[in-house]
């Protein structure tokens, strides 16, 4: 049992309010918010001071991949130095992917998964991607969703040869999800499209890292967006689009979501921060290190995202954590298409969101929490044990002081890794507290991540509110016409 | 000191959550909820058992007209028998309007309507009509917002010769809005085309209540809708368009908001429900009775409402309650523009709403609270103390049975007139209980509403928030280039 | 040699104006319009009278499949039968379409359709579709751009199991285009998603006629469309998309022109004109009459597809002409998805077009020349031989009586086959006269439509300006980024 | 009588086509096109060798004011110098705007105006604008229409306490264009909002050059756009709107044409070349030189243009040619809304558009022809004797030579004035020869203009295709409700 711990002085915000109270938690759990926190705290309870801090609810960050063996390589953060990075930026909780071989049984790939994630120093999930199709994966999800509290599979549009689906797996798997009230997601580009640009490009001799963005043009993720929300329309489920990154993709959510349909979308921090300048770099190892796809888009993009962002056409915001060395980024350097794909941000996330999203007036405190923590919780059904400062939800806490600064740097990150694709940027606005599980796991620069500290979390299938949403395949029987013989 | 009130074994839904709880009312405002709400109740606390039943936020319906003097008569329900009728619906708070004519100085209406709501049955709010411009106007403004609780100013942009509001007018208090940090609102119609073909109209012999939704066109209130938010985005301050009707107004919401700019839209019950079919009703009274304006449009509108009621792009239902009976309806017999516009609804909106609403899927309960009061509490700030299930909140409450049937009847309403324009519909779901600062005041058809027991809430300025929300004007300070002389 | 023809005191319709001019055709051509023309007709020419009339440019029917053998029957209409009901319509030209099974050699295809055709009464074209993918085809493509005078390519997004294209057909063939100067035209409609509601329908016991449009509803149209658009922005190609019926596909046309991609869209009459009520026609010879695909769409979407035609969103019009019996629509009796699609139309298109186009006041006749001729003509490179009235052109001309009326009826109509769409609609404006390559084939009522005197038009690819229209290839390669090694 | 010219050898361009042809042109008008006007040539004529050049219509400015008096100065060129500095640029006819005072009777302004022109070297024509309302306006916009070949009237929408039309005025001045077919344009941006806009930045200190483009943001141009578009929808009447300038008006434009409405725009060569960075030169007086409404846009806004244009959305370009020298300018040295509003542009129109938009790629020449000419004569309907290259048609003419280049400057322009916006941009496609009437103007440098050779050129009424195109004012009169009284 953890000791009492009781937060005093702050403003705690949620998704629809920002409130000065008191917090007072006990294992592991906020046993309350408000006058009686301070009256029920034990003796011994330990007291943090929040006066001039927001008191929200640590991160969610829904999008990252920890010891992903991709493209022959292995990413250089493993579940253990991912969340302790994660918890450094105030981000309490990950939702990673378990992704099966085409072919490999997910059961399988399920058990690897699970035992690479018992080291981690956070709450954990996992969305669990579906790169074939067959009996036994119809199984399987069912298998997930009812035992192992999966609600979500992902649906690799891309990566032809390898892991992409093609739309007859898509529509079987979609066709899935609804019966187990499970929610589907994409990562969208076409990629019939990407594997010929590719080829055009290295048949132009265009080899090196700028050619990687040309290679996946708005109009190859604006077209696959359109594609999978098409299909979950005629299926009457709701969908999430994965790393949204250009106004095409974030158009084809905002069309959906204005004829009614559940449409949901996240964006990383970083498509939100960079543009593709970055890839015409004269460094190979700088330009290299920015590969990841989506890729960083044009100027003009971003300011598009933000605006998706603050008018709830796009509901949460990730990272896509996927770090790579120099060294790895080096199998490349002949030909962009070899680079392995990844960037970092789990440990910024919070800070520049913040700083670009709060301090410019974009978005309130209550809609920061609404875009890091609480819709990710909403949307995968972990709320209010998730995202949310109330008596019963989970201890994961972030006090965030608004007035203290830093400069991000690869030097003094937590994270694993030679780059840091925030590099240099000074930001306003940082945890000086973590608490995961009722312990203070990071305070003011003090890092106490313990592996195995972190619980994978069940994620419980949608019920009916998740099916009245989406009613379409029941309309496809209205009465059939009486007709003479 | 009202008796303590324990409501036992509901499902309290708020905007972010559903969740089994119960809740502890006393001295008027909500004491706890969940499991200490039993343990902390008084002996001698009145119980309600909600098993089965839905607690929820009582209903505010933001836009009203009681006892209203307009177009030479004055509406049937005063401020005691509407809000009554409010009550025994599930809405324990509206927000009507004070409307001084032209040159007439604020304070002076302000009293006069102050005084006229003190029969009020439930709590009660004000937004304020510009109908004018001149010192003395931007100096009550001041007043209003600084002494007596008002945080919302509204615009007429119809109703030429009138309370109609020119472009001058409008930019002066906007601009004076933004200053105060209160929240511009627009009647959105063109008050000169409306003029204009209210005259082409007659001089076709056209004087029968068909006439009237030809008059005014939805391209007639899309157009102005667009005009309002311009002028509200060239100062970077949010607005509020009331009733909403047509696909075309929703439109320059949508638009306005995906480009980030803070734009609010409200709906009427009447105008997600009704066609305008109402218009060609051979009875004259029956026609006349509908006439309200913006008038309820054609067929395809409405869908397009409800798609931007679930998609954000609307946030708030209201009903304009502004009942007139067949003879003062009569007054324009001749000719449709001198029937005294207004239609009912206070009564039967969170009824229709959860039926067309809820029970079609459309709407989860949680939205459903959302778009019956706790938007309508955060955008006019007297959130949570409105709009939410939450310890520290007035009680306000509904017990929502979702199984209660009924049919709506101008026989059996409660509202005074001689008319409903949802005659006849059946709904599923209703208020067994509704709950107004802690008493019981409609207990399974019994309404106990007490006149004056209502009281008037201060609504305060919006603070660095609302500011933070719209900088624009501050973005016309770039530096200036210097230039030799 | 054909007698010379000399047309009196008309209105010459064009694509840019109306004038009134007389015209002289000698030899198949146009010799002279204008003063000119009376001067030097020959003595001995024939002589109509046009006066009161406009004289246009004979309608060019883009969409039709004569004598197609589909679903393993063969259409009503010949070569011979079908022109000759186009002629007695007002159309001089038809292009058809040569469809290989897959495996097919396109060669083999194309001679066994340039025989059928051989009997045409009027002149005709052929789009060739691409069914399979391989090393052959894409030399035929070349063969058929080069000698035989193909300059565009059909690929059917739908049909799975039998003709359907999937992406990696559809990329290489639009990337083969584009090496030719072919236009690429798709049947927009995903193929995996109709297979799907098929088969659900099915389980669902929806077997009648009333399950073929919930089996391609607009999602399925829309969603395709925007996908192989997507494809040729990719490319920096145009491209066409045939027979347009819905607002989703109308709207994914709209936002690529509005990004300045060159996309171009046909609508046919019958998607203008019907809505999907008639599938619930209790007759099922009545309903399965109706089945084609994409099916006629829910009230509302007629309206759309107007404007868009008005708008520049649309450019021509077709009929998709393909008629079966009553006898063969019954093979799908038992099931909907068996009934050979196909519908008529190419004696009634321009009948119906004007009567709701232009007597409407939706177009002018200069635009209807544009959407039933003349756009056809610049699409597919045939213009201004075809789609013109000037000196130089091909005598292809109608004439054309605004003020002649009759009542369409299977009853009194050329084409073969037991049923007509457009049965019991009254329209005025009809064509007086027919002129084909000089010859009068039509005089009030009197077809003389000869079978072989049509002739096979040869199309040239497009040039540099079909290249500059599309440099999105070029833009592949920027200068690479100079790295050291 | 002038002397009979011969073009022989160059590529005729129509709006339709392209096509080698020889051209003949006697006593002001072309004779013939083709290969009869070699044979009809009479001895003596004149020959021009086309070979390797395009044969164009003159260009058309619809958009200039030669000898505007305006804020306190005159413009520098007159009728004369601005229309010999036209023809030096390839443009034959312009159309200028007749503006009379607030209160000022019409034909008295009228009068003025058409003595003034007198002077001109090439054609011109008058839209007249409306810049206040009463009898006498209404009864001479009567008079310009019938007698005086005025089909157009234009609408200040800003310029405040000027010649602002306020929006009674609007509707009044479109009702009464509806009666005598005559089309309204505006110049949209919202004078209310320019105006509280000029006086926030002069307060703070904002007065330099850099503030005119931020007291006119986009915003207040879409929105002017979109309620002039509006009140023409509510009439039925068809709409030109003037130098659109920003994404906001042409995506208003866009909006409408959408829904069938037929709407109308024009482009100025400047705001499709020319960014806002130009406002702040640190030099004054090229700060000032670049002082006109709508000011230039911000970087964006330039492409969407660009894609309006080729789109459809946009149909003509123009200059608004309006030039005041240094001296003009400073009379706002110290207050930038007192700086003379106005470029030029008229003699480089034609070669910036081809050399940025049909060397791009953006548009074919026919497509260059048609939004420099065609569609501005056929929208003022003066097509085809303007904007068409046929027999019968006034002889203005251009040789246009694609492989000519030059470097545009002030030191070697025609137009009066010591500035170009143009200044130092190199084009590729020049004129080579501009022929006026017949009368050979311009020939490969040698400027031939002579005053008073230009007339002015009669522009009917429109007829019954612009009531077809808009009849919604009849539609106000369904049958009225017969009820008992």
């Amino acid at each position: 049992m953890t000791q009492a711990l009781l937060i005093r002085g702050g403003t705690v915000v949620n998704t629809d309010r920002e409130f000065q109270a008191d917090v007072l938690c006990a294992d592991g759990r906020i046993i309350a918010v408000g006058e009686t926190a301070a009256t029920l705290a034990p003796a011994g309870a330990q007291t943090l001071d929040a006066t001039g801090q927001y008191v929200m609810p640590g991160g969610i960050d829904p999008h990252t991949h920890m010891q992903l063996p991709f493209m022959g390589t292995v990413t250089m953060d493993d579940f253990y130095t991912g969340t302790a990075a994660a918890l450094a930026g105030g981000t309490t909780s990950i939702i990673d992917f378990v992704i099966p071989d085409p072919q490999q049984e997910l059961m399988d790939a399920w058990r690897t998964w699970r035992g690479w994630a018992e080291k981690s120093a956070s709450d954990y999930m996992f969305h669990v991607a579906i790169t074939w199709w067959g009996d036994s994966v119809s199984r399987d999800m069912g298998t997930l969703v009812q035992q192992e509290g999966v609600n979500s599979f992902k649906h690799f549009m891309a990566y032809k040869n390898a892991i992409m689906c093609d739309d007859e797996t898509l529509v079987n798997s979609f066709r899935r999800c609804l019966e187990l009230g499970a929610m589907p997601t994409v990562h969208a580009e076409n990629g019939e499209m990407v594997y010929l640009l590719q080829q055009e490009l290295a048949r132009k001799g265009l080899t090196g890292p700028e050619g990687h963005p040309l290679s996946r043009p708005p109009v190859v993720e604006g077209e696959a967006a359109n594609r999978a929300i098409a299909i979950a329309d005629v299926f009457g489920i709701p969908i999430y689009v994965v790393h949204v990154s250009c106004i095409e993709a974030a158009d084809a959510i905002a069309r959906a979501r204005a004829r009614g349909q559940r449409v949901y979308g996240e964006v990383l921090a970083g498509h939100l921060l960079l543009d593709d300048s970055v890839y015409r770099h004269p460094d190979f190892a700088t330009a290299a290190a920015h590969v990841m796809s989506p890729p960083f888009r044009p100027t003009g993009h971003q300011e598009h995202l933000w605006r998706a962002l603050q008018s709830g056409t796009l509901h949460t915001t990730a990272t896509d954590h996927c770090t790579f060395c120099a060294a790895q980024k080096a199998a490349g350097r002949d030909l962009f298409a070899k680079i392995p794909n990844g960037c970092g941000g789990v440990e910024e996330r919070m800070a520049v969101l913040w700083h670009e999203g709060v301090n410019s007036g974009r978005l309130t405190p209550s809609e920061f929490v609404t875009v890091t923590s609480a819709n990710a919780a909403r949307l995968f059904n972990v709320y209010p044990q998730k995202g949310c400062v109330a008596a019963g939800a989970d201890a994961d806490l972030v006090l965030w002081d608004p007035a203290a600064t830093k400069t991000i740097s690869v030097k003094t990150q937590f994270s694993k890794g030679d780059f840091n694709i925030f590099e240099g940027r000074q930001v306003r606005g940082l945890p000086s507290h973590t608490i995961s599980r009722g312990a203070v796991v990071w305070a003011n620069g003090d890092l106490r991540a313990v592996a195995g500290a972190g619980r994978y979390v069940k994620r419980p299938a949608f019920g009916t509110q998740f099916t009245a949403a989406g009613k379409r395949l029941e309309a496809l029987k209205p009465q059939p016409v009486a007709r003479p013989a």
